[in-house]
């Protein structure tokens, strides 16, 4: 075993910063091998929602819930839509103040480099870092425009989406995908003006998305979790999202919040849902995994030259691209046969 | 060939609308390999910009302006953070009632399928199917957050980045991936308040920009074309991206933006950069078909309970997702050299 994932596993704080810098720079294969069988222990909340929602606030205040609860907690700050992660840095400093100096906390902003799915990907594998060295809950924070969003959630067991009153427009622009993803709406800030119309304007928006998938759900509406009759024994509940209010900076509303979250844990371990979501996460992993090494031994046996060439001919219009593909596969296999 | 492929070079509208619709079911391959060598000889415009900056109105100006210089012009409007592209298609309403009734003038809007990668792919096969109709202008106008942006004007010959006076923080929010991106930026709804300053506060970015990778150039930034004395006769001109003001609505400045456009497509000819950008493009593109054909091949030739029972394995942590993906992929070389 590598001496880092050994002591990472003791709990040594140096070990996991320097393995989370090695995941940032995919420099740590071999370690995230080592140390998968140690994984699938924390739960994983997502959250994300626009600037000016307060969500770094929010993160904060949640973190020092689970504090006061026992439970250790790890931050992963990512923004997608900076490439210094300007609005990360500010939220850590905040919380710096109040969290630092715990050693049950472990903060820690992601810098985005390269595409938007090798961040997805280095979130995914920082917080099994974060997960095999023990943290109970791991936080992770984003900001950004849908697709970024969806991408960098999908690892999460439950999901927050924040808003607060009086973001306007933005409101019903960014609504159509995040809705899909998120299993619990906050409406922080709530001590604002306009904090109500938000949430009902947020209420309404989901029922409207439920009724389309599940009549039976929206009749229900007022409870949270929606137990049905159902005729082939199919898991029969329906987690409606609740739409809560809190007030990060004073703490308000904090212990409702965790306590749906708690709740969200209970439905999904309950209905096997968690369980499958796994093994979702899983295949698209082993999907993205295999696509990469396909291409990487795929090119490792190209000769340049012939790729050159190849893209010579294509500028000039003398091969079209996908019959270039199929060129050289039909070539390297015949190669590698032959081998 | 194909009939459509035909009739769309015989100038068959219909044939276009049918191919574009087969391009976003991603059912066109055929016909794309086939149309293939009758591409290369548009244009692309890529313009870019947040929601209030008027950027379709300034599409609109722009396609009028190319109809009385006598080219023809087709428009993509893409919209990656709504699935519906509302702005799209309340932007098509406007440039119908300007444009429609012209044969030389062809819109589409893209719906968004799939993921970020697909709509960026599916982009770039609709330029190429308007490319080979024969339009000499092809506008790409797409909004959205930083990544999407970036991948989607990839494809574009220039670059426009619209901003509006006022639309204040954002400015600097987007600021950082976008300016990378843009050859030209414009200064729309420049009768408004504070469009100076908005042109101020770009011109600062753009030079802070350039200072840190061509002092020389810096220098001059009061000229457009900064042309350098170079010791080792690498291509020694550098393109400063221009600050114009336009006002769409009112036809305000959109001779000048012609200009400007015009005089980034001679620098970009005459520098030999726009092959070497089609080289990259090309390249992009034999990479990421290689990824997908060869994930498929892969899949086709495993076997499904393979995969299921190697899932669960990992779900149990018996085995990691690397060392699973070495599996597998072993195991079917050796069935492809046995065969």
């Amino acid at each position: 075993m590598l001496k880092e994932v050994d002591e990472l596993l003791q709990g040594s704080r140096r070990a996991l910063a320097r393995l989370l810098t090695k995941v940032e720079n995919h420099e740590a294969d071999i370690a995230l091998a080592e140390l998968f069988p140690h994984t699938g222990k924390a739960w994983v909340i997502g959250i994300t929602g626009s600037p000016g929602t307060g969500k770094s606030s929010l993160v904060n205040a949640l973190a020092q819930a689970y504090r006061i609860h026992g439970k250790t907690v790890a931050i992963v700050a990512v923004d997608p839509t900076s490439p210094f992660t300007g609005g990360a840095i500010l939220g850590d400093r905040i919380r710096m103040r109040d969290l630092s100096g715990d050693s049950g906390v472990f903060i820690r902003s992601m810098a985005t480099r390269g595409s938007l799915g090798g961040l997805a990907r280095t979130t995914r594998d920082a917080v099994r870092v974060l997960d095999a060295a023990g943290y109970d809950i791991v936080l992770v924070e984003t900001v950004g425009a849908g697709q970024s969003e969806v991408e960098i959630v999908r690892i999460a067991n439950t999901t927050l989406v924040i808003e607060a009153p009086g973001l306007g427009d933005d409101v019903q622009a960014i609504k159509a995908g995040i809705l899909e993803i998120a299993d619990i709406l906050v409406v922080n800030k709530a001590d604002r003006i306009g904090a109500n119309q938000t949430v009902r304007a947020l209420k309404n928006m989901l029922e409207l998305g439920h009724s389309t998938k599940q009549d039976h759900a929206v009749a229900h509406h007022g409870r949270m979790m929606v137990v049905q009759a159902s005729e082939n024994n199919a898991p029969d509940e329906y987690w409606l999202p609740p739409v809560l209010q809190t007030v990060a900076i004073e703490n308000t509303g904090i212990p409702e919040l965790l306590d749906a979250i708690d709740q969200h844990r209970t439905y999904r371990t309950k209905t096997g849902l968690a369980s499958s979501i796994e093994v979702r996460t899983i295949e698209d992993e082993l999907v993205q995994r295999l696509r990469e090494t396909l291409l990487e031994r795929f090119m490792n046996d190209l000769d340049p030259q012939r790729m050159q060439m190849l893209i010579q001919q294509i500028q000039q219009r003398h091969i079209d691209p996908q019959s270039a593909i199929q060129q050289l596969i039909t070539q390297n296999n015949t190669s590698i046969v032959k081998d």
